[in-house]
């Protein structure tokens, strides 16, 4: 991770209870339980590992408060409440190592419309396109090579990887996160079939990404037919996942790589889709929706509904359906074993 | 929308008819006809919405000639043959209000070969890169941060949104749109398997895709490893869609989001296939086959098949078994039953 | 293919044992046997179409050492021990001729920072972002429009095509081959789920890429939570494919177009999946595990599997499974039967 800390320094970070042990190596990397090493930090973030503890080779481990057994000799525990969030606020200090906030200012080699607004505290990089009418709030952060439409609008805090597009009114609003190559505004898909050829409808609508948003590399949101497609604030949207347009996502979902939502579809807030789920166009997902990967839905679903499967049925039918499915082979033989039995 | 129009304007625009009722609003937004308020235009697209006309508060209304009913107050009713038509009438005169063409010529920035030849009315945008003998052809536009290979071909009127990469010797032909990020003639996916190590098949076709193509957001279309992978005249293709290398499709088909289709398999003319299907490779697809989202397709198809599932299958076997499926614990139990009545 | 050799050119580049027959043509391209014409170059790849040989139009054929029957007149055959073999080796001389290696240098438009350490054999072609402390060995070309983050390291003979962004700390090693819009280095998908909210786990690993890799466009490879994603030598990656973090890749795996594999996943050598196949997180494909197209796999696969469906299971079993689920109809009524027999 090409960075070291003492295990006392680690301990100020992440706000250690207390400790036991001690050593006077440095950590230089993390690791598993499993994987660690000698100079290593690893941490017990799911109760079910407790037992590789012991075995860890880890030189300091972040473990629950109410973890028992001692260190071994040149080893360190740091008691947190929550290790996977301890781990997390390390991890936070160490990207700031990693990737420092790059500062304020216009790279020379960017091409920015006289009338576009740019807080001074923004940091363009090189080689991107920012369009007439554009807003770029304070503190945000375009990589490079990143390009943005006319009239659209970055909010406050947002960063952008490189090699992302950002369509003609489109907007987002504060602490937005796109990886790299995302592309936000592209037509919708839609066509009417005349005299044997498809006649493109204009898209003329736009997008509009709530705060606190992250969306993965690669991935599409076509604009609206009119009006808007929309992400709800806090939101996190994985890889290669395409929205449709006119599609409208509630706040806290989560949605896997590879998903695709068709057009108009509604999702309420805290769906959860898995990856390469497909959901059709038109429909509703209930808030709180939970759906396996490659799940396909064509239809509504209640608030709360656990779902998996082609067409999608409950989680729990679908499990049972699959055993059944592959005892046919039994089923078969025993209805004919029925029909060959003399009356 | 961004723009304004008196419901006379629009009436002028989309050819109405007949209009009936008045307002002295100016229109600012288009929105469905549940969505609608006042200021808004509204449309019948769709027979089976008719009974939310009278409910909706929408200021302006695109109807069907046939349509019964009458204005409230304040709002009017523009009569037309096909209200969507129409719509995309207004939307196609609003979009090129947003983003009009921009004026011909070769950004600065960008860095083009001495032996390309641009058309003189053709728009270069910023930051792109052109290569040697490469061709754009008349009033053909290349938006942003657009890399052409070696000897391509862009035709006239062609419309290449940021982010996109045409491969060496591949071609557009005349009217073709490239939604952002769009790869054109990376290389197929061919290795020969030689003392445990896959070695590389030199992948030295092209790409030529025809008239009045549209290709969505970050999709891929392979180079052939000879000769040519091809999408016919008037083909939309939607985001993140997949082409392998060889690939033959016809004219005006449809390919929704995120579907593969495997190398060298023939899609014949006006084929339409489901969001995620995916195609198996050396098939042919019949002229108007239809297939279902999440669909996949390892074997040739007749003409007009209407097919769904994986393995697919007719659409209405599949809805059938579908049914059958779920009802399987049903099933078991009946011949349980079976088996343990008395001989 | 815009190249023309003789026969006898080309029964040099790929080291002919024999050839029969003669012509006083030039080839110009390379088509399959039933496609091929007067001047073309063709080969029997596969014994299957070995009636093909026969009727085939092609000016020369390359065919397997043991292929009997005579060349027509006009028609030259040139024997070889593999003629898809002979015919990469023909392809490979004909690409160099193509899209030939570009000069050595630095082109002026790139923004290359000044701790970088691009070696003098290296292309850093136009338009291209280079950060501090990233290294670019001997021989490697970075096509046009490339993001390489601060302390990435590329190796020798790496062809990098336009519009990829590798990201900061992550690896290439030599020979490794990025087809356009491929994202090396994206943050993994990580949140914790605190008060109602995805608190964003930082993402400070790395990606780390063997030898003689090829990615295919527009796929997504994320970094680490911590320590590396990896991807082994001499491992094909398709179009489209989406690496979670964590991941680890064996040597000389197969991965097709629209791949996901979910995080923490590890897959031994020789894996071969299908195209649109979804892995589930925590597992691991054991040592030659092949998997269909569109199978869904959640759980460990012993070395030499075979496995097809979702959720997957053996390929045979999955094969039957199909042909009994068709039969449901007969099934349902044989049990409707059953019941009606008077006892």
């Amino acid at each position: 991770m090409q960075v070291a800390y003492t295990p006392a320094e680690i301990a100020a970070i992440v706000g250690a209870q207390r400790t036991a042990g001690s050593t006077t190596r440095k950590i230089g990397d993390i690791a598993s339980l499993t994987a660690a090493r000698a100079g290593d930090l690893s941490f017990l973030g799911n109760p079910k590992y407790k037992a590789q503890v012991a075995e860890s080779q880890a030189t300091a481990l972040l473990l629950p408060l109410d973890h028992t057994g001692e260190p071994r000799a040149d080893q360190v525990f740091l008691y947190v409440e929550n290790p996977s969030v301890a781990l997390a606020r390390l991890c936070a200090r160490i990207e700031q190592t990693l990737w420092p906030k790059p500062p304020a200012g216009i790279h020379p080699s960017s091409v920015v419309a006289p009338t576009a607004k740019i807080d001074p505290t923004a940091h363009i990089g090189p080689l991107c396109v920012i369009e007439e009418g554009v807003s770029v709030g304070a503190g945000s952060v375009l990589q490079a090579s990143i390009y943005v439409g006319r009239d659209a609008r970055i909010g406050e805090g947002c960063w952008v990887m490189p090699g992302c597009s950002i369509g003609s009114t489109c907007s987002l609003a504060n602490r937005v996160r796109l990886q790299p190559g995302v592309v936000v505004g592209s037509d919708g898909f839609g066509y009417e079939f005349v005299q044997g050829r498809h006649a493109k409808i204009p898209q003329i609508g736009s997008v509009v990404i709530g705060d606190d948003v992250e969306i993965g590399a690669n991935s599409t949101l076509d604009r609206a037919r009119f009006s808007r497609t929309v992400v709800g604030e806090g939101t996190k949207i994985d890889n290669m996942v395409q929205i449709a347009h006119n599609v409208v996502i509630g706040k806290h979902c989560i949605l896997c790589a590879q998903v695709g939502i068709s057009g108009s579809t509604t999702l309420e807030d805290y769906v959860i889709l898995g990856g390469q789920a497909g959901v059709g166009g038109h429909i509703t997902l209930g808030k709180g929706t939970k759906v396996g990967g490659q799940t396909g839905i064509a239809y509504d679903t209640p608030p709360g509904s656990y779902l998996n499967g082609t067409p999608a049925i409950s989680y729990m039918l679908e499990r049972r359906l699959q055993v059944l499915h592959q005892r046919l082979p039994d089923l078969f033989k025993r209805v004919e074993a029925l029909e060959k039995k003399p009356e």
